[in-house]
């Protein structure tokens, strides 16, 4: 897949694409009718895998207005498709039976994040790799601080990059936690698990209920899904998602709004990693672009609307299944994450070729100076009692003015190494 | 196209997609080269339309991030297809001189707005008269008018459906308004037409800069569009245009949430028009659900978060051509627009056929007897000087407390009516 | 009014408080009332301005929650006080007869929003008249033009800041269609104008209907204000004066955006006006900060979600009257437009006083070569017919480059002069 | 306090007002201080609570545009009063010592925040109790189960309280997560501890370093907050807070919902709690209106957006203090945290006092019929081999297609009797 209007969409692959999300919804199918069968709910055990495939995609979307979404077309398909030779009709029949429109496209939703946050978290370790390199390799490198874009105090590349990290593994572990609990949605027509009851009533099993609640363990199981209660109008589970994506949309925004600032060649003190044919321009043969961050702000400021959009619907849901915030969900959920996959792919060759120029660097510090070091020389007046006219009389170099750079970079440094150490 | 995420999307057809962006971005630079060469600031006319196509999508899209727009791809593509049997090599490098990635890009996507807004105005216009019909024949359609829920006093459905209609005709205005002001965007790298004034100069021509400003006009005029200054960081067109869509979002968006309520079972009003295979469930076979209006919903809902981030992106527009907040423009104001198209159609649909059970409405009336008219029986008595214990005692018919629906209707019939009278 | 978490707050003096908004609603019932008496609906004058006042809200705020809005205890304060000595005490009971808290609410709101609007207005021509005087005295001030941050080609500061007097200009236009479009809600319970036209039928007025309407159109003459259809759900009215006010805070928020840029001591092109106290630091006594600038952006990024929520309200209006939607609406336009008044204010001050270094300009434009003439270099190469390696023999200076930017703000000059002249 | 615009907003009483963040802002002075004459770092313990308070909140205010924010004004006006009897005006001079601005901000919107978080667990745990109550009382009442607004199978009532308890017990964990990891912000001018860590080394004691951290490890020990790495530019613990806060509103907004829908006059079926002048309306005596569900819908809308800035702000944050996105949090992390304690409190109210028509929900069921049992007659049907023709013989009580209703419930009131044996 590719966006003409969304420069790096192809590094999100077929992550969430239409035909992903097909397949999954299939998978969801699977797992469910599995479990009847495993249950003694349903008579035989059906492939459904590989029945519909990218091929059917546009059809289903095309159908999917008539039902207000695209299950009743793919469960029609199924049907017809699933009877093997030999087969009678009627076995095909019991497919999707127990479920509902919802429970297919809300744990078919779950599964695609699923892959898009695995391939965050994949990421999130190379960049929290790179950030300890960068973070080591400039923690005596110095430079200038700034507050509301003004010179204020020294400080070091290693301390800002160790925020940077912090904000990566920070990013890290809430995507974790998200994905630690995605849900499934199995809840028939209403919530209620009713046909599963009935089919298990029916067969004349001798707890229906609690046979209807291990059927959706089952499928939350096999799908690797956490086993939940319908959650058809409680929408936290997808605002959860979102709110993870935003957060670490932010941290990468917040890491190329540095870049994008230090590389003005006034400034000069980073670059983007040099590639063949990055950065250029239509018309200008000499511009260097930092393109990979511009690109990463773009994503930043796109991605809170979105996971807004996602609050928004789930305060809207009514009764037993929302009319409209619902379907508000679907394409925002995907597009949040998939661009969130595209930005984390591009934030990890970012901080992986990243330029420092620690000269340039030291030169804009020293520039800075007497102002940069005014609050030093205000606590040294202060603590000998001198009064402020007074000029402290020994040493004019930044470096003396560092603070506990070397401590708190050495606490991130230890978190960071702690984290990466997880398994993921 | 088609959106198994978003059902309906296959209703706004090629508009705005990669392929409709690509040929706009083709039409930009045929404008410009021909009025570089009407100038006599180029040497040969080319014929670029067709040199690039659907085909060459995914391939310009991914080579998209290396410059951070696909501009510079499709300008290498232009430069190696356009040599005409019989030219030099050189002609072709005269496309895109004075133009910069930018000025492809935003003028592009004008134009295929351009092509959403006039689809939508065509809807728009039937809505309309749908509405007008509407109106006309339910004036004297009594119901229930609800405030917060509860029945508050009587009202005519043709009354409700007129606020309907000046709501769309609002819409309308508004779309006409913003299509009538869409501006090319034309003004070289940094927005100074430096390459096609010294172009100008090079050739000996008595008033380049006036030369460089004709050749930008003629580009405008060439692709009905509106003549304007360079807007690289005065994102007004943009956000302006987002507004538009998102007040006509509004605007159905307000009508579908009062037919989802109306045709709620209890209150049984309103409904939506049947169509084969419109409405069904994947499990519940009774049911007719309001589709339409859950999918109009749904676009309302997503539309205003959109547009608040082209404003977003607006304010954060830095020196010559912002740094993110551009690119983040693109993809926004393709999908806000073309969901646009999608709820326009589908407002349309559900407007034409829209069914009004006036037997229930009457029913519900009578049903909110007294308290409906509790109002009236007040001023009744305030009027006559007699004690809030007193009930005044004629009619109890709420055909009489209709206040001035008549006159009302009156005005937003002829006020759309008039509208429908102007040329689109 | 301050706002210790909103610098600057108190620029807008008592514009839209609680106070300003209660005065506006008693003027709403005073107009109708006077309307309803001339029209022989109501026996009798009474003067309820000053009635109730600063030391009412309070309790009327603790009391608006019973009815979910404010009137209703206004209206009860209204009747017991404005019973004059001699009056009898059903004259009072007159009061608010024919409105519903709607309409008192919603025209109060356009009341204050005027009243925002017009300071607004009047500050947009103090920055127009500002920024006249920047692009005259700075149009052969040469410059850098940036792109993506990075150096693009050479421009002069009277261009880039007659691209904010564009921009200002555009917020004022927009502004002024907006002021000028504000409508009366007067609707009565359900939006019939039920009551007033009882009343005339009950006074034997020989067309109620037309009566009432006058009433109406009465009540928008007195208060200044456009005569409509009743729009209790249809909120167009609302969102226009949103989109308005984020249109002006991202004119002000771009160009805040350019000046925290330029105002970097590594760049050091622009600064703030100085003044006593501005731009400290509570630990560093060298800094002088953008204040100014650094506080318009926030008000920039503030603004569009609150008027994204305003369109979100605007899809949801049920019904008569809206189901909690409309009650989002109020105190977000309050904020949007109080906050507005401040950021024009601010935007004024920055833009009467803004500093500009021509020299610093000029040097960073030297530094800049020769890449920024790249593209120069390049057309003349083509001119030539020369090839790429083949540098043009002639100048170096940038200044043989700026393309058409004396027509381009001679444009943008007569445009702004225009605006002036027109009557506010 | 009170708000005439935002019904209820007295719930909140002083939390988060100005008052309330000044002296928070006093305590984060005060707790550094402490902090510094602990280590030894500053000679003399002052008092500093009490010094600065309601009186002082205006001017503050008035003045904390020059410097961006109000703390230079406040650490003026300390120094100035905390001069005690006896002691030489050189103490007060070491207040703020190794502190900047954004650290007393940070550290004092914590310290207000925790206040409201505190507030709403308390009321989510009431709201808990009402809920497992209400669930109890109702896991027998049958209602008719509704999706996209039409009916679809039976439920039961209690079903559906336990999904706003489960929404109510998750809203809760969050809020109890967040609150447990709000962080001090004490980082000094550039986050490098540079002023304190001085401090140390012309103490002479050993470790600079450390005894920095230490002093900002005690500040964060005795304001109750998280010790915590500087976190000036990575804004993280903000957008927590905002999301865990709309993650809350959205739970309440969707039982409001449910509530506003269900109360409908022809639906019937809940109502709100009833109590004297609540509910009423300013023309219509009759009517009884669903308010608190209303204003909990206004707060469920308005929230959003307001988390969604924060989380564009957290990407711009540049160099070591963002130029802008950080003052645009101030305000609004204050009316989204106040706001919730609203609807927190009115959400309280809702289902304390929530009136359940069981025999309407009953009646409403049966007119349901056959329908809603539409989906138990197919899977009847299926099991049985019957063609779609036949009906089932057996019985037409919904109450026998409940599903695993009962289970359900049971697992729901499990979760919440955990949450609430927690300690809060």
């Amino acid at each position: 897949m590719t966006d003409l209007l969304w420069p790096g969409d192809e590094r999100a692959g077929g992550l969430l694409s239409d035909a992903a999300v097909l397949a999954a919804m299939v998978q969801v199918e699977q797992a469910w009718l599995d479990a009847l069968v495993d249950a003694g709910l349903a008579p035989k055990a059906l492939d459904l895998v590989g029945l519909v495939g990218p091929d059917d995609v546009s059809a289903l979307a095309a159908g999917a207005e008539g039902g207000g979404n695209p299950v009743i077309g793919l469960v029609t398909l199924l049907r017809e498709r699933a009877v093997p030779p030999g087969a009678v009709e009627s076995d095909a029949s019991w497919i999707h039976r127990g479920l509902t429109s919802q429970d297919v496209v809300d744990t078919g939703l779950m599964l695609v994040v699923r892959d898009a946050l695995d391939r965050i978290t994949a990421d999130v370790r190379d960049q929290t790799a790179s950030l300890i390199g960068l973070v080591e390799a400039h923690r005596s490198t110095t430079m200038v601080g700034r507050t509301l874009t003004q010179h204020a105090g020294p400080t070091t590349f290693g301390l800002v990059a160790s925020g940077w990290l912090d904000g990566v593994v920070d990013a890290g572990e809430e995507i974790g936690r998200v994905r630690a609990s995605l849900p499934v949605q199995v809840g028939g027509a209403v919530g209620t698990l009713a046909a599963s009851t009935e089919l298990a009533r029916l067969a004349g099993l001798p707890d229906p209920e609690s046979t209807a609640a291990r059927v959706a363990q089952q499928t939350a199981g096999s799908l690797g899904l956490v086993a939940a209660r319908p959650w058809h109008v409680r929408r936290g589970p997808v605002t959860r998602v979102g709110d993870a994506l935003v957060a670490a949309t932010d941290v990468w925004g917040q890491i190329a709004t540095d870049v994008v600032t230090l590389s003005r060649p006034e400034i000069g003190e980073l670059a983007e990693p040099a590639k063949e044919g990055r950065g250029g321009s239509s018309t200008m043969p000499q511009k260097q672009n930092p393109v990979l961050s511009v690109l990463l702000r773009r994503a930043a400021l796109a991605a809170p609307p979105l996971a807004s959009l996602l609050h928004t619907a789930a305060s809207l849901a009514v009764d037993q299944r929302p009319d409209g915030s619902w379907h508000a969900e679907w394409d925002t959920l995907r597009t949040l994450a998939r661009r969130a996959v595209v930005a984390s792919s591009q934030a990890g060759e970012l901080l992986a070729g990243l330029r420092v120029d620690a000269e340039r660097m030291r030169a804009n510090l020293d520039a800075a100076r007497p102002g940069v070091l005014a609050e030093r020389d205000g606590i040294r007046r202060l603590a000998s009692g001198a009064s402020a006219t007074t000029t402290p009389a020994d040493d004019h170099t930044a470096d003396s003015y560092l603070g506990a750079t070397d401590l708190l970079v050495d606490t991130a440094l230890a978190r960071a190494r702690t984290f990466l150490e997880e398994p993921a």
